[in-house]
């Protein structure tokens, strides 16, 4: 079977041809090849091969705290002897200083062999380039330089058991308590909970940000978002020291389970020790930095695993042999891929998969660009890079469990185990819910309309080379006519009564994700035909005809619905649920 | 929390109110409701405390063959106790003479407590109706009759490792070999996969029901299905002594684990004996009667797994309190069932999970009439029954896992474990791939018409009634253009080239059965006004409403799809998939 990684080809083609990441002469196409190779090696021997005993042997809670499977710590040390954890990051911080797609893309291939052992390396370099963007010089020196060297590993301490999506309501405290060398130094006390690499055994120390609301002994809290501000809390101290971080327990998770999944609770007896981060109240905003970055991220894991499952899917249904072509004659039974639901099925997978890398790939690429329009086109980007990978990656792993009838049900192969890895995506880094609440509420109705402008324009471009041309033509055509029924939409919801314009966000979020899917997959069928590659030309074509013929019928129909601006499930009697 | 399985109400009102089961006086409502009774207090004390259990602690694989937990065994002989194995039996078998529906109705709410345990039930039930209806006198005394007192257990034993769904490429091969009291006697050697309940030691014995090819040595087996015949082959025979069968192997699954699946050896050493039901080869359509029975059981599981973990999400939602009502400038947060995107997922849920189990029981109902209409019409819904439950049950359950957040993807909420038991549901007894080649196939296309016309006649009675109403009329005539539509497509269809029309019919099923579901509960409804609760009723419109605003455009894409006549996938070259 030949690999089921994400491909060198796929990466060079989306990297290279698509998005051009050569173009500013930071990286030349040979160093870039180089590097994706050694890391589809080491991502073959030593991430690959405790997919599933990461899964079987999962963390466990010690009176030290958390252990993992040995084989993930060994797994993240090659990691970061490759440099890898400061791929990003500029050399003065001792990063490997690659654009910030291609670290993005090298960092896809790890998850795609074992997302949950890649998951520490995701939240590790979103945790540094906060506190490199919003540190200070000795708080970049003694907490961001060792986690890009790969030493520390780092968390995001959002979540609170009585407050999961509504931060506004954290209870954390933190206690001012002088100064010194780190910056403005508070107590920490509170229970953070659903903490990813909150306790592990296979780095050093961990770095916690940490959300939590400054108020002195007796004080109340400050209320709501604004009385949010962000604390850098590792667990082991400058001076060697544990700081006062208990771990309360582990959550056992139906899949991802190689990533500990913790409640932590801060400051049961003197109070942790934490160092204030930017000014008080900013914790929400520049929380966002790393959350943005982890949700894109989220997105590419389950991108990924979509691709995974299309990998394992083909090789099965070219293996496997049984039944005969329909309406064919012919006695001798012949490979599932002949038959055209599993034809069907496959196809599906790899639009879905690939299309949702080159969405989390250009958003990468966004990151590294300092523009306005980058800006502008993450922020209305960030919400589908996150959602609609988790959605239709889940989706083509359930695909890829149908395509190996039976056998996709046991444990002997890995699509099942895909699956349940990939249920995560759609939870985690703020759920498809709040990623429609973000998209439609902030990004378009309630924002200048600029981020959808500044998407438009990309389109229309898009759209425009394709008119002007002959292959792709009437699929721009098509492409154009469902991004005028989504202006159509946000018309109409933009005039909606109340609230009623959000009811249906998440369906609208869908819709949305299917029209910047196609988009994407018609910019890059462009770069196909001007790459000159039949291979990747016949590729292109076939997914974007299955897109465009098969997805935005129902993708249109989602509109419909959303059109119609139903108040039916959110007005229905309590009764009804009785 | 109150019980999360399938609620008395709802039985109550789809068995009289709607389906009128009491109308021909074999059952009266309260006998009936005494019966309901006493099943949830079995199921709720038996069945679901070791749902958990019979999961993490899956069978085992000893020298003697396969062990179950102990809690399986114990449960069923409790099942047995109340005479449940008999329900739908008639009494000069030893059985209840539960009319179908009441017995299906019955056996689902042990389904919902635990899926896995009332497997053994189901198949054994569709077993015993198969000797009962094929077998001699004798046959049926020897080895059916146990099985209604539930003492032995049945299993259906088609696949092979080289032919899953491909039934007439088996080898099992039988040599006759004389005849005695229990009928033709023949040897039995061939290996048999994917066995559910193929060992286990819960019952005293086992009863194969299986296919195999009658040949003499050194004679080619029969071509095609015609060459198949059927086989009772007990674990133990009539005399006492163990059978020529080996358990090879079990399966480990995803989920479902409490039902064994195993790899079967039949006559690796003498030849097993079995004893030949019916004709020489006549096995294949005897056999579909046992798995016509399996398939609706099989939807039924799927739809009260989904309806499970519907009431699982109405209990959490109500409990849960976080964030604040859309919109709202109240501080105080609110139980997330305030939220319309939760409420949304919880009325999606109710909806495909209460019309699935409406499906089924109707279904059911009809098994227990013998009309040249039930006949037809059972024909045409069968894989409905199977496959829309199986699909949007599962929906069902993924929607439970998002409205628990973080928290349904762990192992200590049941949401997770529903998830993985559904999983299964699309692929056994046929996948939806196979449903839907015997639908468009078998039932429209390659019929004489007269199954579709059956189906037609009573939707036109359906909307006519609602018409001839004030309160289901615009709903009634949004089901009646749907089904034009639906015929529309038909027509289409028939008239395509080739193989074309068979390349989505996976995608036809699925908006077949959103029509039967409009249809299910567009006539339920009627039921539910004319039953005069007015809490029935409220449940019933809003049901109703959101499938006809919500679902209904979703299913028209569908057909757009399908309309299209599309061999995007079927004709794509090999290289796409490379």
């Amino acid at each position: 079977m030949s690999s089921v990684l994400l491909s060198r080809d796929l990466l060079e083609f989306q990297l290279f041809d698509w998005l051009q990441i050569d173009r500013d002469g930071d990286i030349d196409r040979e160093t870039a090849m180089a590097m994706i190779e050694m890391a589809s090696r080491l991502a073959e021997d030593a991430f690959l091969p405790h997919y599933r005993a990461a899964d079987t042997e999962e963390p466990q809670m010690t009176a030290d705290g958390a252990t993992v499977h040995p084989t993930v710590k060994a797994a993240l040390r090659q990691y970061a002897e490759m440099g890898l954890f400061g791929a990003s990051f500029p050399e003065d911080l001792g990063g490997l200083g690659l654009p910030s797609a291609l670290a993005s893309g090298v960092h896809a291939i790890f998850a795609s062999a074992n997302v949950s052992t890649a998951g520490y390396a995701m939240l590790t370099g979103a945790n540094a380039r906060l506190i490199t963007q919003f540190g200070t010089e000795r708080q970049i020196e003694a907490f961001a330089l060792p986690e890009i060297e790969g030493r520390w590993f780092g968390t995001m301490c959002l979540s609170e058991p009585q407050a999961g999506s509504s931060l506004a309501d954290i209870t954390t405290r933190a206690q001012a308590d002088g100064e010194d060398e780190f910056g403005p130094r508070y107590r920490i006390s509170g229970n953070k909970m659903w903490i990813s690499g909150g306790d592990q055994d296979a780095s050093e120390n961990i770095v916690h940000l940490v959300l939590a609301k400054a108020a002195m002994p007796g004080e109340p809290l400050p209320q709501g978002a604004k009385g949010i501000s962000l604390f850098i809390v590792p667990k082991i101290l400058p001076d060697g020291t544990r700081n006062d971080i208990s771990l309360a327990g582990l959550n056992h998770k139906m899949g991802n389970r190689g990533t500990t999944n913790c409640l932590l609770n801060f400051g049961e007896n003197e109070g942790a020790i934490g160092w204030r981060v930017g000014e008080e109240g900013q914790g929400l905003a520049q929380m966002f930095m790393m959350m943005n970055e982890a949700r894109i991220g989220v997105g590419m894991g389950a991108a990924v695993l979509g691709y995974r499952g299309y990998r394992h899917s083909v090789a099965y249904a070219k293996d496997r042999v049984q039944g005969r072509k329909l309406g064919s004659r012919d006695k001798a039974s012949v490979p599932i891929i002949e038959h055209a639901d599993v034809r069907r099925m496959l196809l599906q997978q790899k639009a879905y998969s690939e299309i949702a890398i080159a969405i989390c790939l250009f958003c990468s690429h966004l990151q590294g660009q300092n523009s306005e329009e980058s800006e502008l086109l993450l922020g209305i980007l960030t919400p589908i890079a996150k959602s609609w990978p988790s959605e239709f990656g889940l989706v083509a792993n359930d695909l890829a469990i149908q395509a190996h009838g039976g056998c996709g049900y046991t444990r002997d192969f890995d699509v099942e185990q895909l699956w349940r890895d990939n249920r995560l995506n759609p939870i985690h880094e703020g759920t498809t819910g709040i990623q429609g609440l973000d998209l439609l509420g902030r990004k378009i109705l309630r924002s200048d309309g600029a981020p959808l402008a500044a998407l438009k324009a990309r389109i229309a471009q898009t759209a425009l080379q394709a008119e002007q041309g002959e292959t792709f033509a009437p699929q721009a055509r098509i492409v154009r006519e469902y991004w005028a029924e989504i202006d159509a939409t946000i018309e109409g919801l933009s005039a909606a009564d109340g609230m009623t314009a959000y009811y249906d966000a998440t369906l609208f979020l869908r819709a949305f994700g299917h029209a910047v899917a196609a988009w994407i997959w018609l910019d890059l069928s462009l770069s196909a035909e001007r790459a000159g590659s039949p291979k990747r030309l016949t590729e292109a074509r076939y997914v974007l005809r299955f897109f465009t013929e098969s997805e935005l019928p129902l993708a249109r129909s989602w509109l419909s619905v959303v059109n119609q601006h139903l108040d039916t499930a959110a007005l229905a009697p309590d009764e009804v649920f009785e």
